[in-house]
């Protein structure tokens, strides 16, 4: 038998696998960085097989050593996979075998290619998702610590893109960490949701053999067992979870780029990217591009459409495993990648970039976003509301048809729109405008500090529960 | 001036709203759901107001009086909203104007309608995804029962369609009772997550007025208040979220269809549907459709172009209110009612539909299921499992060709293929098979009495949880 | 028998549908927009039998009378139809035995539901495409139109939305009606691919009657009858590729929305909607913003979703009827409305909308787009390119640091920087760049004019082609 | 200067590139498939240049030749791309530098890297669109070819997945033929419409330099130059499109793949998949697992998904070249390759399986199909179709009790049920359905014979259209 293990089943076949099927049907080349996880969930079947009798004790001692020493080789890179032997688990007992003889083929006991999958993917799951949950919180820190070190200085704040009323930059950039706190709670709550091990479950409804789940489950690090044996082998909906997380993170990386590419073209101007995290062109010489914002937009994209793949496929699937789960990995690994670089990237960019503040000082200028403090004025002196937002959007279109701000018209255009405008109108600026806003999470200089220190606790928080 | 609320900004504008613009930005028909919510966000509003002293005594009495009557009013079904009014918002207002008069203007004191609409969405959520949550539970518990009252069933369980090994139909059912625990726990942490309060984030910044936003969180039965005025106005990835786990669940309520349309085939036949949960055909007598999974399952296909809406929708999308928001409705509704309506209708197709015992157990005995069975007998007598698994591939390929299942070849071809094979493999059965898979979350009798103790203390949790 | 038509199959059943099921089940709201066209079907297919021999002639004249009605009385909106009767189908039914007895029964001889609903459809989908053809021709004239009424504007145009180069407005703007052809003639060959009639398949493999699926056909305007029975009743993709070309077109108009939204925000400031076409603010009285751009942005999010529910809803369905289908209207309709509508207002939009020049040319001024024109005269006076593109790099460098285009440089920074700096630099301007661009399909005068030719060319081709 | 091509706009910037915007930035995996595109396009580029006079004879000589070997070495395989040099253009621009010095970068003159790249894109567009044009082509062949080989093979048609009418094999099977025709006439508009060449576009806003588009156009066998310069690097609707019909054949593919797979399982056993495209089970002796068309449903799921990233990547992009493009392979290529190899796989698959006709034959015996029959025969002894529909339904009630089908009933329940029904009620046959069913497109054997025709006919002009 020159190859027994890759083709496992050979008994009822009268015809081998062709080669093209061969091809159209291995997994291996993305399976590859599943193969650890595959070494981890193998060498905790063997301890639990060890521990219910299943293993004497030497055959335990030599397929332990023999784990070892091919999760060392691997480590090393000294290990490459063998296309002909399928997947990375006829790879695994190949080798196993080539190390202990028959005795290799006895970590096949009491498991099946199904949940031995299902547990290689559950362990990298939990690992990879860790880093990312890590990845969120070290772009939270930058971010923070950025907003903190660039305090006080005022630039609009935009509804529908236009000039709406004034906040900090600080305020402005701490949004981020507090729509990234969603994202990092997000992923944790799907963390402890598949915190669960489906080693036992067998090819679908486990095994009359006396395993011991709880064992392989706490040896592997698991909270517990998974509840039943087919779930364990048809569910992949912690994945499509994941890609949906997986975008909402990516969205927001978008919203922040999207407004950083607006914020670094010439027409805002109010925040340079450094030179070594930008692009320029061959052909003009004075673009600098926003690359790196620009290519986690797209990227944002292509994940949307990763957990628009792992929908697809889960919907209207029988129970039980079906090989079109196969491709979980393509959607789910694609869009694990984008989260890790964009989030890494955009944390340098972060470090990085300088805001601008004459730009930002001058924006708050223009667009008579002070407008909405005289109204305030007027209704201070006793004018009701609507009243005097009426008379303010009269000096707008006056001042518009002038063209300058509201803030620029001459005394008497305030005093012929109304007889309460007195002398101290003048007086008003934007700073007492943004220093004064104290409501809860709101840009005053009070409230800002009371948010900071909420989020600084909050990250604080993060550290602690590692 | 006679519609002064339809167009509040009428000072700053030298042309009134074109019709076509009116009737192209109207949110009204969508938003109409959401009327309960704000009058109870601005009763709330009104409540804090007359706390921090921005409404006098009478003031506060004469509007919460109002409030009260426009509730009854709505809820009567004696209330029309105007679409000249373009929201629910002016609809609101102005029903108080005429209410109190000039009065009621006053709620729009510290507040806009960023926030006013952030707060009526996320109030309308939290109630509309808890009664989610209570109709998943519905489900599960009709499920469980319907599972317990058929034990005792074999039935094939399938990988890849095949028949691969044999179950109970009370195992097999429940696997949806785990799998809709998932669904409900991600509602539960989006809840969760969402339960802050928008409410005093007014444009996007806050405002300078003394308004106590824990007050008015606390009223409306909000854990706390949003933490970031911008986000607060900007976020929607509650949404985004919601749309995704709506998704996932309905992924699992079209396995679930997926698997009753199967199984209500001629081929399979293993469950009849109540007459009175399926169609006929005009023209072929005979026919009776599974219409309801059949729905159910093309909904979930509706319920995921839902998620992905909302998803394209906040891509790259500017911090701050844009109009593009007001499109969130169309998906989360839609997305909300397919899960409402098809959690509702399998709940009763579930407690009203019927095994047929004698077409699963036929099935069991088709297919070659037990010759896993044949293999491990042939282990227990000392034969590597690699050779007993070829030695019955051959009697399976054998049997195949004679056109029988592999237990009903003679026991001479049995003998013929094994020496091993003694008399007493005549007596292995199915239910034998079955009954004996005990480990963890299988099917063994053992093991599913405990899988069944532990589903119905997690649906009592549920209860008291409420 | 009170209902017989409500419940055609009543035979075979022992339960009449219970009310949950009429509810969930019933697809009248979204069919009822069928109607006519369920009436246009029924009319050909009556004149078909008569034309074979399955009506007589008095039959015919009665029941094509009937139909005649019950066209005009919906078209008078004389008719309500009733839920109770399911579908649009039973209800025209209804109506002609109403009208004429158990004659109108006869019209389902040679048809079943199956090939009714799809010839409905089918109808209604040339129909309604036809109308979005005219809908894109309309924008295409209006842009074209506006484009050419404003010559001569220079705007800088972008890439990385960074300042690169020059244009005119006018090329600018011709940019989406090129667009929007590819968008036009994706409808149009679907409309060409789906020119097919079902009517005749029946349930889904045909009759044995002598009907003539060529007459009916004709008398429907189609092309010819579909091939294949079967198909006939299970395809669905003409519906598929149509949401696909309407994200296709909403992308292209989330496009100009975009752009629209950048160019009317305070920092660019390049062109001015119509006070129209814009909402204020309640609380500020400066805002002015774009609604419509920004709906039309967020309904292109709602169109790709419906898109994604065509595709997912298709997918692994098997052939025949599926009553999964009937939710193919929901994303159908939706996808074509929100189309219609943003086509409609775009198109007001564009022809009220106002550039402002001196922002544009303002912005040519800045950002030193000049540059690459800098290095072109090097590379006349005989500078290799590269080394030409690095001496004007480090003169917008110099630029930069000094806060002034590089085009305002004192002359010395130019003769530092290269020997070959001659005085006449100095000269060049921006609109000798524009000018002379006259590479196919550019902003050059002369290519520009016959750019503008080809397309008014391209837009007379689609009246004549109407 | 030792990298001068790797930042060829280093001028204008005080720092490198950062080794992580490298590694974020790069495109060089994905884009090493169009290396030999873009030596194509560089090709014809120098042809033009020199047409124009921006080449000398010698030195257009020079290139050419270059241009041939680099061209040779990549198909020998003896290039290997440099990361460091960003991408495939600065690649390609250093290895002719190598060859004929500075010289080389002459091919940048009249280009840029946004059209340079738009270009090669193009042309990789055209020619794997027109390989997967063919390969529909060959799986329309291959699925007639057998649906022709195994005439006469009656089995039941179904809809809602019930038994519903009778049909032939062949006729199921031609069903198929007909939906790819439609793929394939999607693809080749889509064809039809990318064929425009953008090279001249430069930047952006072309050049002032004397290029001959239409001569760069027909060197590289495109219809003509794209109609404008702007959309010219910003369009990639056609990988929009793309990516849809991608999408919609891999429905057509997914959905032959899911009857294949209910086909193929034991309930319905009508087709047998040949051994060497199934594979078996480590553990169960008996499986044979479909796992071709499981893969292919798996992967329809990954290219809807693709087709939504498509469409998320350009949804509200501003003009010109923007990074995010960069994304469009990742999502473009993951499609191609997906549908080609699903193509290539099914082709071989439904070259090899085998009907199973006494499955077939029996199923079309249960499940009371042939009941229709009994009601038209009613109606040809005069009774009302819904009468003659209740008749038979009844006796489809009764046999459901008995556990028949309702042909095993006794003459006497006939004659029960309605006086009408004579002793010849017995003779009527599955076979006589089928074969007098011929209205157009059905399985009738006159309508089949003239389908089949119609079939052949327009796969011939297929190979005439090449």
């Amino acid at each position: 038998m020159s190859t027994p293990l890759a083709n496992p089943w050979a008994g009822r076949f009268s015809q081998q696998m062709t080669d093209s099927l061969v091809a159209f049907n291995t997994s291996l080349p993305l399976e590859a960085r599943l193969f650890e996880a595959d070494i981890d969930g193998t060498a905790a079947h063997v301890d639990m097989q060890h521990a219910v009798g299943l293993l004497q004790d030497h055959e335990h001692a030599a397929l332990a050593a023999a784990l070892g020493e091919i999760r060392a080789g691997w480590q090393a890179g000294e290990i490459t996979l063998r296309p002909a032997l399928e997947d990375i688990h006829m790879n695994l007992e190949t080798l196993l075998v080539e190390k202990v003889g028959e005795l290799g083929k006895k970590t096949h006991t009491a498991r099946s290619r199904n949940d031995q999958q299902a547990t290689a993917q559950r362990i990298y799951f939990m690992r990879s998702t860790r880093e990312l949950v890590d990845a969120i919180d070290t772009l939270q820190r930058n971010l923070l610590e950025h907003a903190e070190q660039h305090a006080g200085l005022v630039m609009p704040s935009y509804t529908h893109l236009q000039r709406a009323e004034f906040t900090y930059y600080t305020h402005w950039l701490a949004t981020y960490v507090v729509m990234l706190e969603r994202d990092r709670s997000r992923f944790v709550d799907a963390l402890e949701r598949a915190d669960q091990c489906p080693l036992g479950a067998c090819a679908s409804t486990g095994t009359s053999l006396p395993i011991d789940r709880r064992l392989s489950a706490s040896l592997l690090g698991f909270r517990e067992p998974t509840l039943h044996s087919i779930d364990s082998v048809s569910d992949r909906d912690y994945l499509v979870e994941f890609g949906a997380h997986a975008a909402n993170l990516m969205i927001h990386l978008s919203r922040l780029s999207e407004e950083l590419i607006s914020f670094t073209s010439q027409e805002f101007g109010f925040i340079a990217l450094a030179d070594g995290y930008c692009t320029g062109s061959s052909i003009m010489p004075q673009k600098k591009n926003p690359d790196v914002p620009e290519l986690v937009r797209g990227k944002s994209a292509s994940v949307i459409g990763n957990a628009m793949s792992l929908m697809a496929l889960l919907k209207a699937l029988p129970l039980g495993y079906n090989k079109d789960l196969q491709e979980d990995k393509t959607a789910w690994f694609a869009a694990l990648d984008n989260c890790m670089s964009s989030l890494a990237i955009l944390t340098e960019l972060v470090r990085t970039m300088a805001p601008v503040p004459e730009k930002m000082r001058a924006a708050t200028l223009g667009g008579h976003i002070i407008a909405t403090e005289y109204a305030n004025y007027l209704v201070r002196k006793g004018l009701p509301f609507r009243e005097a937002h009426r008379v303010v959007g009269e000096l707008v279109k006056t001042a518009d048809t002038l063209g300058v701000d509201v803030a620029e018209l001459p005394h008497e255009r305030f005093a012929q729109a109304s007889a309460l405008f007195g002398e101290d109108v003048a007086r008003i600026t934007v700073e007492d405008m943004v220093a004064r806003k104290n409501s809860l999470g709101s840009c005053g200089d009070q409230a800002l500090d009371e948010l900071l220190a909420r989020l600084r606790s909050m990250l604080a928080a993060h550290q602690s529960g590692r």
